[in-house]
């Protein structure tokens, strides 16, 4: 039986504010709630089915376990077909960035995306081509907001994200930076070389200025027919092919 | 000054029934109603504010113009921070698929895709990599959707979008059809000869076993991380692109 106060504690955590204050995050559905069971992160407590915690008995052995409804669910739930479970998972301390740990691998870096689909699929996706890090600025969306998390499809338990001031990041790290840009080299062709970080810039707005200043090499991908532009999503997601298209052929 | 009947009439094209009943769908935002109007579509009526009016004058002489406010825009529109112009846009009576205009060229299959953010990307997708064709199976979400119409960015305007029973479709058609799927050969390595059709499946689904029996080439996008899968739109476009990188390097 679920009380006022259980929901609208829950429901609160809809709110980046109250994120902070709590210290939690939201996970919705079987599947994202087993990966982050299954990670680094602590999961503090889940209201789930009777069917559920039969199925996931031993998974959740050490977690608070709240039994209730499907139609309890609803209530607690910010998507329209809920599923059978809802986590609330703490959100990690800040660790201090090295910028030696983004030596020697790829990194994304994401100035100012604010579409929390968009978010959730760069990290999804990020997490399908191997990178493990993904660098944000501090007008980025939060990642813990529940419909990035949502996006994610469990791919947030794996990878790493970091926000940070973009900009004396970007200056003091000794490494590549290839730029999202229009009129930059085609990336069919771009030497990718071993290492380096790679900057998405916002829906509308694209790299913002003063970041773009801190890009070493400019790339494009090429454009074929009249859309005006690509999802940033879209974008990231060539990148991060491309870049590993490119590391196949030479293992090959 | 906008009536009852009017928000009504507006609201109600958020459903594809009455779209059909009406032969009309909205698209809104400046960028988009421009590229309507630019296009073979007929724009049949605009509500838009005095400063749009003004601005897009010598486009708009042949459409019947509703002037009204960005607060009655509030009241029309589906989108949280409407723009400040509403378009309603002929539906295109339905032309008889000629299989033989696939040939030569590119075409995307979509087999039932849901979610209309993932329907709009993958037709701006398209139109950036110059693919002029998506065939969708009767139950993929309607283009006509707002959300899908919103989400092409303007690209609907120029991508053709058929409905049809894929299955006689694809027996019929002679052409190689490409399946994304999980056992395939590798994408990257993968000869996609000078024409084809791509088929993707449904978000949780994949592509059902009936079409499944259609495809005459299984094509895999590696994968380098541990995400279980790539969301639709995503693997689409590195579908789009590792095409067009191909016939950009036997061009070179």
């Amino acid at each position: 039986m679920l009380s006022k106060s259980q929901i609208s504690f829950v429901n609160a955590l809809q709110q980046k504010k109250q994120r902070k204050e709590q210290g939690l995050f939201i996970a919705e559905g079987v599947k994202s709630i087993t990966e982050f069971l299954n990670s680094d992160y602590t999961v503090s407590s889940i209201y789930c089915t009777a069917d559920y915690l039969e199925r996931f008995s031993k998974l959740t052995q050490k977690v608070k376990i709240h039994e209730v409804t499907d139609a309890e669910i609803k209530k607690l739930s910010a998507l329209t077909t809920p599923q059978h479970a809802l986590a609330l998972v703490e959100i990690p301390e800040k660790t201090a960035i090295v910028p030696e740990s983004f030596k020697g691998k790829f990194s994304l870096v994401l100035d100012g995306i604010q579409d929390p689909g968009n978010m959730g699929t760069i990290i999804r996706t990020a997490d399908w081509f191997g990178f493990e890090d993904i660098i944000c600025s501090n007008d980025t969306v939060d990642v813990f907001n529940p419909k990035v998390v949502q996006a994610t499809m469990g791919s947030l338990s794996r990878v790493r994200v970091t926000y940070l001031e973009l900009q004396p990041f970007l200056a003091a790290v000794k490494l590549p930076v290839y730029g999202a840009l229009l009129d930059g080299e085609n990336i069919y062709t771009k030497n990718f070389k071993e290492e380096g970080l790679v900057i998405l810039g916002n829906e509308g707005k694209g790299i913002s200025t003063q970041i773009i200043a801190e890009v070493t090499e400019s790339v494009t991908i090429p454009r074929f027919g009249k859309a005006e532009s690509l999802n940033v999503a879209i974008a990231a997601s060539i990148f991060c092919s491309e870049i590993r298209r490119k590391s196949f052929d030479i293992k090959r």
